[in-house]
């Protein structure tokens, strides 16, 4: 039988999802394991005895051309994943995770990157970036991840990891701290967290009524909510969350001037709020050459299913 | 005899430098002519007849293989040059300028790009930039220039016109205002005019002696001069010129991840000011993983020959 199917596999800090995918997107089996291993090589078995499970579901045997990873830190060159703060097993040093994983399945070849990398292959294979050849993939979520697509091709860089625009500066001075180490990173503003940030530092400094003043905690999600049921202060939060954004988005398309810009992720949830003032601060803060001619466009990938696919997007280029 | 040599041509405001150059990029006859027509063709006309002279005077005939063009705004998908404020015979509307140089030249095929991806090309086909496949050429003359290189090639994006990174926002609040009608862009700090322009502020805002005071009209060279001569203030403003500039390319590393930032044109001439400041700001501004990984590399091209060179290696890849 031909190799016709492919393998997805989405690292995650909690969990790691797998699927196996056929070359028009549909994930035929999936299934999800934990990640939190001490050792990397229990991980490895644990993600084995998954994968074992869904080929056999999916009657893949011998079927499986290649498999392709998402994951923090991961370096496309090397195959490598190095210093994720967030995976138990990996929290400092390296690990030649794609060898590692290929050894184990029997030498089926293992393609890694970084998950926003991999989602950007995702949506260029099966979803929103299809016949793209020029677009930039921003990740909304914990933090903002970033994959560049130029001339068809995801851009690795020098050293494999290029992309991480989640880091570039977005307010230089008394910028927030950023886990990274630095100040006002992007990701510290247009994350969920940074939203979730901006709401705890706004209530704190009025007493303006809000629904968001009865919660113990807040998260991105909350603040969503109470956007939605009309609260001032949640609606100012996107406002403010989409001006930022749109202006380090201004940024990226000077750099390297793609056809449209693709967001993802939890916090593109709320594009009734975001997209308007984005949209708004991206352009006022382009050349104008580039003014009303770069698309936003919103993931249109199953939630559920968008990280395997992307991930397995990656195994079809082995 | 076999078409082994190529024309270089650089089309600046005032003058065009046009040269034949060979495989090892030798310049082996050159010639400037006059920018300043009010019609296209009667330019074309005049680039016409002194290429000409050249390919007489270097033994060129029939041995022309192509001609490459650097020119402000030129459009390498298309050809053209489009709304060029500083070309007479260009200042709005779109010439087609590779084709009509083609015609005039008997059908030589023309290549054209923005001049700074002309000499990023230059640099890493005869430069400092030789067998890089991953660098950021960064221009620093009356205004700020950018050509990008991924894997080898120059990015020109999904229009042609990608790296515009002089026109990225360098100061968020209260920046200057540049002359694109955007506010804060690089361009207008660190470019020759963004330097005269720190050079008057700051002179206006304090009674701090300094040799510059005697000056009528102030430019980037005369700072040099006086930095030079241990004047306080000059060596300020390029200690603050380098500061923003390392900032701002720490947000481009981010992106591409390149191996090497390479400088050229007249502001790179004061590396003896410029240089700490600037590696200092942008390892600072960069994630751990690039820190004192991305060298700073000064442009090695003869500055006489260089813009010639750059436009040629176009003509190679024709």
């Amino acid at each position: 039988m031909d190799k016709d199917l492919v393998i997805g596999i989405d690292v995650g800090g909690t969990t790691t999802k797998c699927g196996v995918v056929d070359a028009r997107g549909t994930v035929l089996a999936q299934t999800v394991v934990t990640s939190l291993s001490e050792d990397v090589n229990d991980f490895i078995a644990t993600v084995a005895e998954g994968l074992g499970r869904i080929i056999e579901e999916a009657g893949a045997k011998g079927r499986i051309r290649g498999i392709g990873v998402g994951a923090p830190n991961g370096n496309y060159y090397t195959g490598e994943i190095k210093n994720a703060v967030n995976l138990t097993w990996c929290k400092t040093g390296t690990v030649p995770f794609a060898k590692l994983l290929s050894k184990k399945m029997g030498g089926i070849p293992v393609s890694l990157t970084n998950d926003a990398n991999a989602a950007a292959v995702g949506e260029m294979t099966y979803g929103a970036a299809r016949g793209m050849k020029d677009f930039i993939m921003i990740t909304l979520g914990t933090g903002v991840g970033s994959g560049i697509v130029i001339d068809g091709k995801v851009v690795y860089g020098h050293d494999g990891f290029a992309g991480e625009l989640g880091h570039t500066c977005a307010v230089r001075d008394n910028g927030r701290q950023c886990n990274c180490g630095k100040r006002g990173c992007l990701e510290t503003y247009c994350s969920a967290t940074g939203v979730a940030r901006t709401a705890r530092e706004w209530l704190e400094m009025s007493d303006e009524p809000s629904s968001l003043r009865s919660l113990d905690t807040i998260t991105s999600k909350d603040v969503f909510v109470a956007a939605q049921e009309g609260d001032a202060i949640a609606k100012r939060i996107f406002e403010y969350t989409g001006k930022i954004l749109g202006r380090s988005l201004s940024d990226f398309v000077a750099f390297s001037a793609p056809e449209a810009i693709v967001l993802f992720g939890g916090l593109a949830r709320a594009k009734e709020f975001l997209l308007e003032p984005l949209e708004k601060s991206m352009n006022e803060n382009m050349l104008p050459l580039w003014r009303g001619k770069v698309d936003i466009v919103f993931s249109t990938l199953k939630e559920s299913d968008a990280a395997i696919l992307g991930a397995s997007a990656l195994a079809w280029e082995l």
